[in-house]
């Protein structure tokens, strides 16, 4: 089965909108084993949107547009859609029903235009939408496009999202008659070449299937299997992950039923497990690590607070660093790193601190430290130590890095503590 | 002059990538007063591609590709084109010499694939790259598509980014026969309808024109002159500009002459020139206010640190909360929040202390704070106050307004001290 995404509002031809709707429902559809050849965006103008729905439908099986079901005259794409096809808009009961309620849990007065989003074609599917006024619809094609549909989802990443994932994941599993069982194997701190390699011959079966992703400091595996049954799928993935786990040990992280989550709530997850708690000390981040955790609902459980030393007086003043330290060895040091460690661990009296100090450039620092050197340093009531990176980039993705690389050596840690 | 940006590559269909090159180009060519009807995107198939190039060159005059220069087998953009314009592919000297020294500065080897990308069309004209080893270029389609061109971008944004601003905008500006002068109005603290309300009759103008841009907190106002010099352009913004600073006062934080910049720039910018330090101490938050901060180059001429007081312990023992005043006021009270920032500016020796406390949810805590409630407190030699923010929306909307916030409250505040 063939899809396109049709992605409409001048809002994305003006650039005031970044189009994250397209790599999500591409994530989705590719996940589905569905292929997309094309993608598209047109404005908010009725002729070339007609034309563009001829060229998507002359070309995909499944056409799935996104925006343009406001309740504004900017919203037309259920309109000519319909106009293509010939066949006029409607009140719809389902659709109407669902609008009147959205305003009436929220106490706010439905006014005239919102009854432009209760119209659909007399065989549409309506959508429900829990998080925001515009119901999506399935809209057979069939009289002119033979077995083909357009979807419409709403424009909004929180509406579309789980819209897509509720209703549209279902019924194009069903229509494409396939199957699929996904498990995501998180990665951090083994490059893509280096997964490859000791992943290839793995790799190179069709089905189940395994096929990386990367993001900056992560890969990421999804594992696939085209199956008649979730039993079926289950039972062909279950090998496949056991012999990659075998391979590649504990940079895993995690291995989710969904892309979602991070290596942070990961994390997060196992100090709680373990009854952790944990505390940081941050000089080059500023706060970024900390702030990773906190990002985390709950993080409370875990995270205790820290100190931000971000000059060599904050270092000796709030974490304890001796002078003799910064003189002798510097801030971008090892025995810096160990030290503010071990300085907040007291002062925040938790089971792991993490420390970290470099310079993530533009320029470098009065004592010539070379830009992308990072220290980050672990103390837990038995031991301390510190681990030393060499990054490269910009100072956004050095910052970056070192925060991911933090968290790990956190996981790793707590996982090491019986 | 109708432009088209046409995405080429299977990981934007397969949803690997996000797309921000699509929004970047559509911005930089909104600016410069070219129109955009449609955008699209192909994977590397070379007959989807040449009928893409076909579509587009027959709706658009200036066709602008990103990705697929590289020098794999994939790499496919220059040489379907020059396919279809029925030209061959020849080694250029330029591209040659810009490869042959990407290569010798870094120390490293070119490879005999990295040819590919020395190779263009007889008259195409070569596009630098500073960031990387593939070269740009701008390719007359002049033969088959009288008049019209094709601009070879390639796909890492720090690479198109550069070269669109150097190269191709002054290329583009030239070609439209068009000059046009552009400032950035950047806004915090009034929302767009607000803005809207008080310059509507302003915003009427079409030249020069005033069109707004919003983004999570902030809003910004692109103010263009459509002109026959730069000097003209100048006296027709001047008093635009005026007219929209007398009306909209100091929730403008800064005018500039590109869409780059923050607030978290502007706001260190003006204590640097003020000689003025800050600190600060998050609970809410977590870091993600020292971090905006730090994530500026030179932040450590302003930022000396602080504490990260997550939990009521934390903010009693590193703050110097009184114990009191989280008895009878809770953590998330104007009380606490201004012994934070206090607490802060003592240990921290700073001009300004800034603290953040509140409830980002999803659950409130166990006073029962409303999720949203924040508080936002100031601390200087002089005076201490604090600030109470209703925000809503889901947990990292919340953090990063109350950020945002905390950094307009630091900016008026150094504002107002002499």
């Amino acid at each position: 089965m063939i899809a396109e995404v049709l992605s409409i509002g001048t809002e994305l031809l003006m650039g005031q909108t970044l189009n994250t709707n397209a790599q999500f429902l591409s994530r989705r559809l590719s996940a589905l084993g569905i292929t997309q050849h094309h993608q598209s965006t047109v404005g908010d103008n009725p002729k070339r949107l007609r034309q563009a729905y001829k060229t998507a439908l002359s070309r995909a099986d499944v056409v799935i547009t996104s925006g343009g079901l406001g309740p504004t005259g900017d919203d037309i794409t259920k309109q000519v859609l319909a106009d293509l096809l010939n066949v006029p808009l409607e009140q719809n009961a389902e659709a109407f029903s669902h609008v009147e309620s959205f305003f009436k849990t929220r106490g706010r007065e439905m006014s005239e235009n919102n009854l432009a989003q209760t119209l659909f074609t007399r065989d549409s599917i309506i959508l429900p939408n829990p998080n925001g006024t515009a119901p999506g619809a399935i809209v057979p094609c069939d009289a002119l496009f033979g077995g083909k549909a357009v979807i419409h989802l709403p424009g909004p990443p929180y509406e579309l999202e789980p819209m897509f994932d509720s209703f549209v994941a279902p019924y194009l599993e069903k229509r494409s008659g396939q199957s699929l069982v996904s498990r995501y194997i998180r990665i951090f701190g083994m490059g893509e070449s280096d997964v490859d390699m000791r992943l290839r011959d793995l790799m190179a079966y069709a089905n189940p299937s395994l096929s990386p992703y990367c993001s900056l400091g992560e890969t990421q595996l999804r594992a696939t299997a085209l199956c008649s049954s979730k039993d079926e799928g289950e039972s062909m993935l279950a090998p496949l992950i056991e012999s990659v786990k075998a391979r590649l040990g504990d940079v895993i992280y995690a291995i989710t039923d969904t892309d979602r989550g991070s290596l942070a709530e990961t994390t997060l997850a196992l100090l709680k497990d373990k009854r952790l708690t944990c505390c940081a000390c941050e000089s080059l981040t500023g706060g970024q690590f900390s702030s990773a955790l906190v990002a985390v609902p709950g993080a409370s459980d875990v995270f205790l607070g820290g100190l931000i030393t971000y000059t060599d007086l904050q270092k000796q003043n709030l974490a304890g660093v001796r002078k003799d330290t910064l003189i002798n060895h510097g801030a971008v040091s090892e025995a810096c790193a160990k030290e503010m460690a071990q300085g907040a661990l007291k002062l925040c009296n938790a089971d792991i601190a993490v420390s970290l100090t470099g310079c993530a450039g533009p320029g470098s620092d009065s004592r010539g430290t070379p830009i992308g050197l990072v220290i980050i340093g672990i103390a837990s009531k038995e031991r301390s130590a510190a681990h030393v990176f060499h990054l490269s980039g910009s100072r956004s993705r050095i910052l970056t890095l070192s925060t991911l690389n933090a968290l790990n050596l956190l996981r790793l840690e707590a996982l090491s503590i019986q």
